[in-house]
């Protein structure tokens, strides 16, 4: 069998699968607090996205802590390999052609920066979900806030553990004042020249 | 902003995705000894199949290892999660719509079972890449049969590591007498059912 392996070039690359799949890859990093918004935002963007037929993933929480990342903790070293491998998994999803939309906390500069090392500056978009610890307590969706200031939970980011504000982020979206809809309209806006090859 | 995420449902599942791409997603996982042809085989048929229209991704070495399994040892403990990760990373990419080709010794029983239960019965297709020892430590393409006999390389499977031979894959193919076309023709005729959604 070994003949054909020389004659024959079978490989497929990231190029090939784009236009395969009429579109651009690349990778959308949302951060920001607990209740920022940021899952919401991802998913709605997803959505819209998803309606005019381009092809995209979500990776958040769900899909992550309980498959590639399990058995990872909260301590600071745990976060960067949980933030790593996140990143792999995107890169990955974005070499096959896919729009990845990524809703996590990731509250260390250094981390962020080296997802952006791992997938290529070019396929790298950070959004900073702007949302105020005041705003994100006092929503408090599912209780966390109030549980971390009562000491149950350890290491929460912005309560008992730092958040790292992007300096200058690719998109900055503060949520405060706007509706759902004007904030993935604002993100759609700003990566619309990448959507294509 | 919370008063949007009640009255919508932003979600977009695995159905919808594979609609969207217009194709079914599955796994193929090629299983066998060092130098049995999987890559050249998974390879040749991902070409035929991008060819075709379908999405299609390759995971192997070159872009497991350097990435999200960096770090990771060929003891068998590693093993183990080495084949984990790749399962879960093809599991999010099945999820995404993608077919997706995995080409890896996965010499044990157990850890293959782990892929099946991982990515579900349903998306998971066993390829047995059936050559002989004898066959791969005649061809030894990059040399490691004779470095590990040598005993310059620990663990190499087939020579100081066990191989589990699948007892009943989804597909078996016996490629000593085959040519490379062959090999992929046979493969892609048991798949072709499962293309379509």
């Amino acid at each position: 069998m070994e003949e054909n392996i020389i004659r024959h070039d079978y490989s497929v690359n990231r190029q090939d699968r784009r236009a395969n799949l009429g579109q651009n890859s690349f990778l959308m990093w949302f951060t920001g607090l607990s209740g920022s918004g940021k899952s919401t935002i991802a998913n709605a963007l997803e959505h819209k996205l998803h309606e005019l037929g381009y092809k995209t993933y979500a990776l958040d929480g769900d899909n992550i802590r309980k498959g590639i990342n399990k058995g990872l903790t909260f301590s600071p070293e745990d976060r960067t390999e949980n933030i790593r491998r996140i990143a792999e998994v995107a890169n990955l999803l974005v070499d096959s052609g896919i729009i990845v939309l990524a809703a996590f906390v990731s509250p260390y500069k250094k981390d962020r920066e080296n997802i952006r090392g791992i997938v290529g500056n070019d396929n790298f978009v950070e959004i900073f979900v702007n949302t105020s610890l005041e705003e994100c307590e006092r929503r408090d969706v599912k209780g966390l806030y109030k549980k971390a200031r009562a000491g149950e939970i350890k290491d929460f980011t912005g309560v008992n553990a730092p958040y790292e504000a992007p300096e200058s982020p690719d998109i900055e979206i503060i949520t405060d004042d706007l509706s759902l809809e004007q904030c993935v309209e604002a993100v759609f806006e700003k990566i619309k020249p990448k959507l294509e090859i």
